[in-house]
């Protein structure tokens, strides 16, 4: 599987990515899901893909080789794109430019060939911007309501972010939570692997260099894994016991709710369920 | 949709439900998910059920008012069973019941009819018991590997399991874990909501009182939706933010990878991905 993640806040952005597909779990391999755009001073963008390899795979090569065809995007590029809305535009119009040649033979096959892409950077002139680009080649975009986007396997690494990210949290932070985020999904979930790829972005620097393979050796990486489990832990144990004697508890547990009764217990065979 | 947990340590065991049930966004409903069957002194034992509202009632009613019919199992009941494992099997044999009489109704209706049920608890003269009964009425039985089972909307709720529960673990800490367990779902998952049935159970004791009803109000419930958000973000402030500067770090972030290279940035267009 994959899990890729990208966060916006306001001092800059952070893209995070694993690196293990699967095609069965005997056929487990490394691909690096990111790719990184850059003409520094000018634009800096960064794509994170997930789903089908070879769809995704072809969408990017495409991005780099190709100019697209399609209404309207003939002359556009990521390259000359003048707003990352457009250049959002383009890489919609390389996925379905790969349906279109790919779709048919997949679908008669009976093959998940879904892919949906995370795609953001700044554009010299404009904001920042982030999106989740569809295997429709439709998107939407990241706001400060909702100011990160995951594809994948994105369940275990979402409560971290939920409850840590806001657009003020500091760019550090920021990078903190992500490679939280991803150490809950790795514990959980064996189809997520190392090594991650993790590209943090200043506002307006429109280059970075702050880039880093992250693999089992990672001094930071490592002390994540081990600190956050064991601060959890803590956490956890600092949180009263619940109590069934309500007179000793500083929070009690059995008090009855206002609305719904303790279930009845069945205490009979044939005696109806309340 | 769903949350159901049920957990078995060394000192006992924890049941846990929500109660929301959806069919479609604007409809939903509050349907409790969780029945206790008592004879105190000869056994005791928690159902927890999800998936289709309608078979699980079904599997229910017919554990209470019906032998079931089905090879080897016309004199058994829940009541006279002599063993959890038998009891699982007259279970096991209430779903295929069901299916047998609503599954072809509702396979051609095309409607998901899947039905996951926990079953758990003592009878005496034996363990405990906790066992994952399938849709197609087969079942795996808890170990000390693998002491607890969920059902519906698992992943919010798995990591805190995953890191916390032993066999070891105290039967207060268990009721915790479940509890905090629940409150990351219901975080993450509009579709899992309160009221909560909680049940705990004594090793040994073949009955239980330590059943409540939880919602909104209750003291010790919103102590640990306040408590487990706070300490995880005290938690979160407390390691190391990740520093770029290789020098400054105690865990430096910026280490080369032994096996794989940083990223190579694509910088003009026309040029090859590496």
């Amino acid at each position: 599987m994959t899990y890729c993640v990208a966060l916006k806040v306001g001092a800059g952005m952070v893209f995070a990515s694993d690196s293990r597909t699967n095609a069965g779990f005997d056929q487990i391999s490394t691909f690096r899901k990111m790719v990184v755009y850059e003409r520094p001073g000018d634009r800096f963008m960064v794509l994170l893909s997930s789903g089908n390899l070879s769809i995704s795979q072809s969408v990017r090569e495409i991005l780099q080789v190709e100019r697209v065809p399609g209404p309207g995007a003939e002359a556009t590029t990521i390259w000359n794109a003048t707003s990352m809305f457009d250049a959002a535009r383009v890489l919609g119009q390389a996925v379905r430019h790969v349906y279109d040649l790919d779709g048919p033979s997949l679908r008669a096959a009976g093959i998940d060939y879904g892919c949906t892409l995370i795609f953001g950077g700044q554009i010299a002139g404009e904001a920042m911007r982030l999106f989740l680009v569809y295997s429709t080649g439709n998107f939407i975009e990241a706001t400060a309501e909702t100011c990160y986007f995951q594809i994948g396997e994105s369940k275990y690494g979402k409560p971290v972010l939920d409850r840590m990210l806001v657009p003020s949290t500091p760019l550090a932070d920021a990078a903190k939570c992500a490679l939280v985020s991803i150490d809950s999904t790795l514990k959980s979930n064996l189809s997520v692997g190392l090594p991650i790829d993790l590209v943090v972005y200043r506002e307006g620097a429109l280059h970075s260099d702050d880039m880093v393979c992250i693999d089992e050796d990672n001094p930071y990486f490592s002390m994540i894994r081990e600190s956050w489990g064991q601060r959890l832990r803590e956490a956890f144990e600092s949180i009263d016991n619940p109590s069934w004697d309500a007179g000793a508890a500083r929070y009690p547990l059995e008090v009855p709710s206002r609305r719904y009764d303790v279930l009845t217990k069945i205490t009979d065979p044939g005696e109806k369920m309340i």
